[in-house]
């Protein structure tokens, strides 16, 4: 059983330990020769998501092909051969947010009010039709708050606009005033002979800073009813686009008011489905530390056959994991080198670091997580950030 | 910082996932084209380790070099030029069970009473010093019971004696009745710049079948007294021999009889060193499930220099691993295959399963493990063995 993963990032590497580790071979397809994966790993393919040549003797080697990241280029993808999962239909969908939106208004899933626009000259009447503030996004390419403006006024659409190609597809969406962000991962498996055919991991919490994933909170800390809730629309999604692998669902979650948007209530709250990723997620690096099977090891499972497990907590902790962006590396002024962990020596309640190898730090680029435990809530979160905060500090020892 | 690794087993190959993690470059020395991490990792030397050239040319594009396996032939490496932890004396030590048990007896430590002999010809002069029964082992390249044999009485010596070449330095020992056996992992760092010098694993206990490592179980299920007294003597192991990196101490330990050899007295126990490996361990994969901290990660952060931590258990649970030999791929007809893991459907307990990806299946080759995780230790151990069992039955799905 050879897997082909689409992808040599920090997702793609952390999948192919687990897919060692249930007996299949492993073969990447990369653009980027300084990817970690080209440094870490035997059979990687450089070429580019358009070398169709490339990509069809990539697949013709593959029993299964995979992706890390849904930013891959379809077209030549769409006539190699490839038997991927999730599907190319689920691929198509969840990378562009136009069509993942409409997917979701037709699934019944509990949505942001949005508009579509095509250019900057439609984008005047989609604002209106939504209400202000808003925001506004390109339909494709945008990842971690690029290629998003956020729109108070109708005075700030001019500058929303530019940069903005003539005839760019756009979603805008009303912006919501968040009471939470949470995320949750299911797993969803039509190829093992027996076993689960779904599983559902833990809801994450998630903090995010500046539209980057900043810390990520196992278990959530939210009523029963809300992670029940949170939970079945997470297996709608997943069933409603019939995922063959791994499908993340991020959740905006709103105190309940006649005056806002209104999505699924629940109790005092409002649930919005925000966005789809179907692939390992940043959100859920967390399940490798306290859960039983980790979001890969799914994954893993799924594409070799191998039958799925109900991901359980591992005792009565908390986990928080928190993104090491290249600022921190910045900070210590090594943006080629190797961070300085010595501050582990003062941080006892992280209990995992990982760093992605990659070659160069840039500022708001993820370059590594780590996550801490400990058997209150609030300190594992404090001492999360108090472990960055220090990384971040000039003077690191 | 790049870290040579001697050997690309199944040890060398988690051993760099956790490298990776904190930041380090791996590149592999191997002898055997066909070993797992020649299949799936970038930097892997192929040469024997008698090559003197190849040697040193490995070395010299390494920071720092390890040993995943204490059977490596030391001529290259001693005239290479390697920065080698645990270091050359280390190694010389443990490689050779005369050198060990020499060792034990220097540092005051409890060992079973033996005698050596170089050849047949002064077996029996050995076996009569030491008592009946014993165990006649070969003093070099010695592993999951090759090259020893059991001698239950003088007249057992003349089959013990037969393959022997003439003048094989062997170790003859008294054999023991055992109540338990369990291991002991301890990491010692003297790179970072600050934090834990040493840290200390939870004991291990083990269960052995035929000689090969078949379950390990964590927590232990011993006395309290019991546990100090073996994490005390780890530590006393692993500080005369000034270890730079992991030392895995195994433990021999009997019920106290006056009738029997003598070793440290805790309790109504006897405890004895059997011996030493200065490198990951069989028996510690568990800390990958169990602890907070794996035996890899430990390791990972000596070589790199990063503060060590204090190996917690991550909850009240009872953890058991199980090796999978060859065996089980001979049992499902497969020897080259993938195995067939459909009945983890059926086992829930088991909540990790690692195969090592090597080629060819053999019976008694270590192939890959996997763990349960169970309230009651029992309970782990029975889902283990029946976990086992299921895949060994030919009839498995």
């Amino acid at each position: 059983m050879r897997v082909g993963i689409l992808g040599g990032g920090q997702l793609g590497c952390m999948l192919a330990s687990a897919l060692f580790d249930v007996g299949a071979e492993v073969r990447f397809f990369e653009p980027d020769r300084d990817a970690p994966a080209c440094a870490r790993y035997h059979d990687v393919v450089v070429a580019s998501w358009t070398d169709e040549a490339a990509m069809r003797a990539f697949v013709q080697g593959c029993d299964v092909v995979t992706y890390e990241t849904e930013h891959v280029a379809t077209v030549a993808l769409a006539t190699s051969g490839a038997k991927l999962a999730p599907s190319l239909h689920v691929l198509t969908v969840t990378q562009d947010r136009k069509l993942e939106k409409e997917f979701l208004k037709s699934a019944g899933l509990p949505h942001v009010p949005f508009a579509t626009a095509s250019g900057p000259s439609e984008l005047s009447a989609a604002a209106a039709a939504v209400g202000f503030p808003c925001i506004v996004k390109t339909a494709r390419g945008g990842y971690d708050g690029k290629g998003q403006s956020f729109v108070a006024t109708p005075e700030d659409l001019e500058s929303a606009a530019r940069g903005l190609a003539p005839d760019a597809p756009c979603v805008v969406e009303r912006a919501l005033d968040l009471a939470l962000e949470a995320s949750v991962i299911v797993a969803r498996s039509s190829r093992a002979a027996a076993g689960l055919r779904e599983i559902v991991f833990p809801v994450v919490e998630n903090v995010h800073s500046a539209h980057i994933l900043d810390l990520s909170v196992v278990p959530a800390r939210i009523p029963a009813d809300l992670t029940e809730a949170l939970h079945r629309l997470a297996l709608d999604a997943a069933r409603a686009l019939d995922v063959e692998g791994l499908l993340t669902t991020e959740f905006f979650v709103t105190r309940a008011s006649e005056a806002g948007p209104r999505g699924l209530r629940v109790g005092a709250y409002e649930v919005f489905v925000n966005e789809l990723a179907p692939r390992p997620h940043n959100s859920g690096h967390v399940t490798r530390n306290a859960c039983t099977l980790s979001q890969f090891d799914a994954l893993a499972r799924v594409l070799a056959g191998v039958p799925l497990a109900a991901p359980e907590l591992l005792g009565d902790d908390t986990y928080c994991m928190g993104n090491l962006l290249g600022d921190v590396w910045l900070a210590q002024g090594r943006p080629q080198g190797a961070l300085d962990l010595g501050l582990l020596a003062a941080h006892p309640d992280v209990v995992d670091v990982v760093l992605y190898g990659k070659r160069e730090a840039q500022a708001r680029r993820k370059m590594g997580h780590f996550v801490t435990r400990a058997a209150e809530a609030t300190r594992a979160v404090a001492s999360a950030k108090a472990f960055r905060d220090g990384l971040l500090a000039r003077d690191a020892p």
